[in-house]
């Protein structure tokens, strides 16, 4: 008997069988976008590290400053002048004002900067600020950006260009990230030829084997193809032995006939056990994943599409967890183009175009009918219908995964 | 007087400045994930090729199945059987149905399929049909995935692991893409030094070199960093034009005081034209684009932030653009977390956070009081305002462009 799950616990199971399998390497800040954080990336210090000036101007304090208007200035004795790079030492007098340039440091005293625009220097020793300024305004106080010890980027945070500014700007030039991890992949089939040849009478091209590398090198893996296995127990477990020596992750799709399912369950289990076998989702209900030396091994549908979506799915949140990694996929509301009925009792997943008109987002889905090279070709996502939902109306708003 | 253009009209002036100027290169079905198509993929025939049945059943006509149920079936003469693999050469007789496996060829004179479950072998050379079937059921017909010579993947198109699939399943083994483009970047300015020491007094950390070497990497550049350029026109001008003999875009940035602005317009200026100086937006306001040797050269603004947008917007643009690629931002709808105002006549970009509860998207902006590290660290995005609206009330719809 399949041992049918909801998509939601094959999430968990991912998430409770296996645990983190890759190891951390040390890389330079100019090779880590696309990398993975092992460890969390603190503040080393307050930022900014002092009250800083965001105008060139008058370092005050603003209740001196109260009532000024351009007819009746508030007349402050200048009592210096803070430059560019060095700390103020000195606190303000009262009465008085200290010059400033924009990212000065704010002496102790003053709480406010005011801008050189609404001030007169009468040359004789004294400023003129001809407009009140408020305490706080025209500076940013230390440690309003981060402060020492805050976590500026979390462990398992996938670097992106942006996140190589921030860890310049911590000054931090080496990270340590996790090094890719393996995944194997193969297909199986009697029937299949390999994409470069031409499929004769009863043949068709694996379509698989690029289409999977490419799905799992995208997500961080180094990959090996291993081929086309027939439809040979024997020779199925010998290719298995092989990926689970060589790799993290092992991937086998097709097994569309029935022979060829009982060879993946069989292969799997002389090794080690079969965590579940069948989803509660279509397309890719037969899919499986076993558990050999602590490795996931996926069995995938034979489908090119079905295989998509259950890679897209599950191997893909398998790689995250070997890598350790947090990134979760990106969804966005759309409205849904026309109804989808969807009461069969298990979760429906449907690729879908999306349109973009002014603000509006509208979700296409592309039926099974349209076909496999247009559907791939065409869809930009995703949406899924629980199972125990009954189909959604015409205009409904749904969340698309993107693609 | 500068030049100032709106961010529209910036798009245009790249659009209509520059040609592609990657060339191409044959690469293998393996290798092309994240790249460029130089032409359209076509389909080099019909999908399916033949008329083609989705079940295991009887090639029947329609009309012969009329009025059928389980009491008092259609019997039909058993005409033959189609084999896998294997096109139909004989057509359907009257009054007869043929055998058909998933995926065989229906043949000539048959318009449905019936499922095994809906019929039964009399064993005496008839078959009974106990459902009517409608013409076309459970089959596919000649060309309904794609037609031989229709696009598929248009030129300019980045290849996703979806599309490595699509190629497959077309048997495209080759394709020829776009090689990268080389990307020139340094940095300008005395006070800068580089992300791997600690500053000095009046000194602050280049971050701009790493980022936008990663901003320019992840869009498909080979990049060369030439370092930090001290105020020195004659410095720079060598600088310049050693990157506009090894790159086909150059991105200088920083210029924040008048004086390095004006190197960075007389050392265009004195190899090639100013196209613009300065876009009406905020922030990104003193950007400036020259084209020297038919090259883009970009003059970003020194603060991260400004840069790492202008970049994101202008120079990814112009790498699309030398690339010949298509691609363009994903944006997505979501709710402003509170009003946001805008009146000064500027475009305003903003960073957001976005943040998913059921199926709705809130953006929370970061202002930019929230500080450079926690503002870049933060940001999963970005909205834009433009130049004539006065803001945005809290819980409008804004477009949010994905980082």
């Amino acid at each position: 008997m399949l041992n049918v799950l909801t998509p939601e616990e094959v999430y968990r199971v991912i998430e409770n069988s296996f645990d983190v399998a890759a190891k951390e390497e040390a890389v330079a800040l100019s090779e880590v976008c696309d990398r993975i954080l092992t460890s969390p990336v603190t503040a080393g210090g307050d930022e900014p590290p002092f009250n800083r000036s965001t105008v060139d101007g008058y370092a005050v304090k603003a209740s001196d400053t109260f009532g000024a208007s351009e007819s009746l200035p508030a007349i402050l004795e200048l009592a210096g002048e803070i430059r560019m790079g060095e700390l103020s030492s000195s606190s303000l007098p009262p009465d008085s004002c200290i010059r400033i340039p924009t990212g000065g440091s704010v002496p102790e005293g003053a709480d406010c900067v005011v801008m050189q625009e609404y001030t007169e220097d009468y040359e004789d020793g004294t400023i003129g600020v001809t407009k009140p300024a408020a305490p706080g305004e025209n500076m940013v106080f230390k440690g309003d950006d981060v402060r020492k010890g805050d976590v500026v980027l979390p462990a398992g945070r996938l670097i992106s260009p942006k996140d190589v500014g921030t860890l310049a700007s911590l000054g931090v030039t080496q990270v340590l990230v996790r090094k890719p991890i393996r995944a194997g992949i193969f297909s199986t089939g009697d029937e299949l030829v390999p994409e470069y040849e031409t499929p004769g009478p009863g043949q068709i091209r694996d379509i698989n084997s690029r289409m999977l590398a490419a799905v799992c090198g995208e997500r961080g893996c180094e990959v090996t193809t291993y081929g086309i296995i027939p439809d040979d127990l024997d020779l199925l477990k010998s290719a298995l032995q092989k990926a689970l020596a060589e790799c993290d992750i092992i991937i086998i799709s097709g097994g569309s006939s029935v022979g060829e399912k009982d060879n993946s369950v069989k292969a799997i289990s002389s090794f080690g056990e079969i965590l579940f076998h069948g989803i509660a989702m279509k397309p890719g209900k037969p899919t499986l994943l076993g558990k050999v030396l602590g490795k996931p091994v996926f069995g995938l549908p034979g489908h090119p599409q079905a295989a998509f979506f259950t890679a897209k799915l599950y191997v893909c949140a398998a790689i995250d967890r070997l890598l350790g990694q947090t990134r979760r996929d990106v969804r966005v509301p759309a409205a849904i183009a026309h109804a989808v009925s969807a009461n069969d009792g298990r979760a429906l997943f449907m690729p879908v175009t999306l349109k973009q008109e002014g603000k509006s987002l509208t979700a296409l889905p592309l039926h099974s009918k349209s076909g496999l090279v247009s559907g791939l070709a065409r869809a930009d996502g995703f949406i899924s219908i629980p199972r125990n939902c009954e189909g959604i109306r015409a205009g409904e708003t749904v969340m698309v995964t993107l693609f």
